[in-house]
């Protein structure tokens, strides 16, 4: 066998070792870790070379690429979204990533992103809500609890401090399994049996909810002053969870305007609805909560920055470690010029 | 350790199981089984989802996307180009490919690319000279001896029966490499030491020079009637091969020319400059070759679904073989809905 060269090699993290590093992490300091990330990521926004997602659709589904770079590194993510997979059995949502140095364009990482998707969208909830949300907020309603709706608890746990979550879903089954796995995290768990139970004493609402259609989530009349909505689910066209009435009583925020007035819950508004850039607040160029009476509304639809942030965040936990081996899988021969000579090679070596 | 499902699972080829594949499979039969893969997609061009890539600069080289969909498979190839590479040992291009099933958007198929891209762009260049080139073609001028030289002969013999290759690059030593690589091939190989002097008697000139600049490796002058011209190298904005007077004289034909006005030779040529789409050749509905004056020009750039060809043909031809091994690249939780239980799971059985 043709031994490769160490720039041939490119370490790849498997789902098992994903699963191996967040418990020798703890997934509690990972989401905090994400966090920052995250954060120092927004905070250097405007170097970022950005793009709107490259989406294929299908009538049953759509398969993303979310490309971006910081000039040092590039990384992108492969995510599909097919809402009908739940009920063969199948995730929704699955994915992988990949970083690459920019200088030699060669990658340098490869990993599962199911779970790290799941992780980085929570550490990112949880970043926007510490921005926005009111200050000493306790308790979250998390309507939807389905795969994202746990992550979403812990990582508001492990950023704001809050102590208590309210569930709700269509389907109790969903609501039990999220209780039953947030049972030995140390949060309050309140299962509700309608979205209206759910929302009460809630300062933080989080709607994630799967069905690709205009859904209402949350009507207008169940929206009083003050609270922050972290609004997940509203993620592609013809996908989403408030009605307009909401959207116009609130201060809006978002990632990147042109990709969530495509994908986002202001997809229902006018193509010039006010919307502030997230990164802006985080930079303190943009004011965040002005008062305690203020709505501020996250319109998340996740953005390739975030999964940038959150492959850098991998590549350097897993330095020293053996959560990941060497995947074979560029063809790098002596010679540059001589790719064919390497092949060649290969044979009388067989 | 958990024991991934199946459909967690995603074959993966690396270099050195394509190299064992190629040696497995014959080069020679694999260029002419990747020749009817990828005319069999030009045939059924106008079903694809087609985009021009997904690229993102910097100084030094391009990192790019390129996905395409036929409906029931979806592929995409991440590919480089970074010219200065060689110099610092490297390769130019390196690439890895992936495909995904449309109806469940779950990947089935990792694989290096480096390599293939490499029989695929010789396999796209000797379908094109098939439609294109003098009937009875002996002779090919290789103008160009880097990496895909030896790919792009062995081609044309497999493809056309071309039986001479006339060598010329501006560094001797990637001639005599061509040459040594090419002794055992049962090809006439004549090493040349000027453009001019390989372009004698050729019927076939294909240039595939590296540098990215606007360069002239053939004049107006040298290209008299009746041939047929392999543009390979042109391939970015601010790389062209050909000046512009060979273009005039010409026709030329281009994969998809969205992208081929923004990178290839046509570049140079005003936006309305006349070309056919070789895929309406393919299929019946434009004329390729004409008569034995005209000058055709394959202005090859390379496109996503040449790639998604090439990938579908590796996916067919290891099965049942060991080719490839197995990556747990996807979390498959028994209940889709319950990925944060999955993960805790693991936990407890670390």
């Amino acid at each position: 066998m043709t031994q490769p060269s160490d720039k041939a090699l490119v370490s790849f993290v498997s789902v098992d070792n994903m699963m191996r590093l967040v418990h020798h992490i703890g997934i509690q300091d990972m989401l905090r870790g994400l966090t920052d990330y995250i954060q120092e990521d927004f905070r250097r926004w405007e170097l970022f070379d950005k793009t709107p997602r490259v989406a294929s659709h299908s009538d049953v589904g759509v398969i993303e690429l979310m490309p971006t770079s910081d000039g040092e590194a590039y990384g992108f993510k492969y995510v599909n979204g097919h809402p009908k997979n739940t009920s063969e059995g199948l995730q929704t949502v699955t994915a992988f990533g990949l970083l690459a140095d920019v200088y030699t364009g060669y990658p340098v990482l490869l990993t599962e992103m199911t779970i790290l998707t799941a992780l980085r969208t929570a550490a990112t909830s949880a970043m926007a809500a510490r921005a926005l949300a009111p200050k000493g907020s306790t308790t979250m309603a998390m309507i939807g609890n389905g795969a994202q709706s746990e992550f979403q608890c812990l990582a508001m746990q492990a950023i704001l401090g809050i102590s208590t979550v309210r569930l709700y879903d269509i389907d109790p089954n969903a609501t039990a399994k999220c209780a039953k796995n947030l049972a030995e995290t140390g949060l309050t768990v309140v299962p509700c049996m309608s979205p209206e139970e759910a929302i009460q004493g809630a300062q933080i609402i989080t709607t994630c909810t799967a069905d690709k259609q205009y859904a209402t989530v949350l009507s207008d009349n169940m929206v009083g002053a003050g609270v922050h909505i972290n609004a997940i689910g509203g993620d592609c066209p013809g996908k989403t969870e408030l009605v307009a009435g909401i959207l116009k009583r609130s201060d809006v925020f978002v990632e990147f305007p042109e990709q969530t007035r495509i994908e986002g819950e202001i997809q229902q508004m006018d193509a010039d609805f006010p919307v502030t850039e997230l990164w802006q607040v985080l930079s303190g160029q943009a004011t965040g909560r002005r008062d305690a009476q203020q709505i501020t509304l996250f319109d998340s639809v996740g953005f390739a920055i975030e999964d940038f942030s959150a492959l850098r965040y991998i590549r350097d936990q897993i330095k020293g470690t053996d959560y990941f081996f060497n995947l074979d899988m560029l063809a790098d021969p002596d010679d540059p010029r001589d790719l064919f000579g390497m092949v060649g090679r290969a044979k009388q070596e067989a």
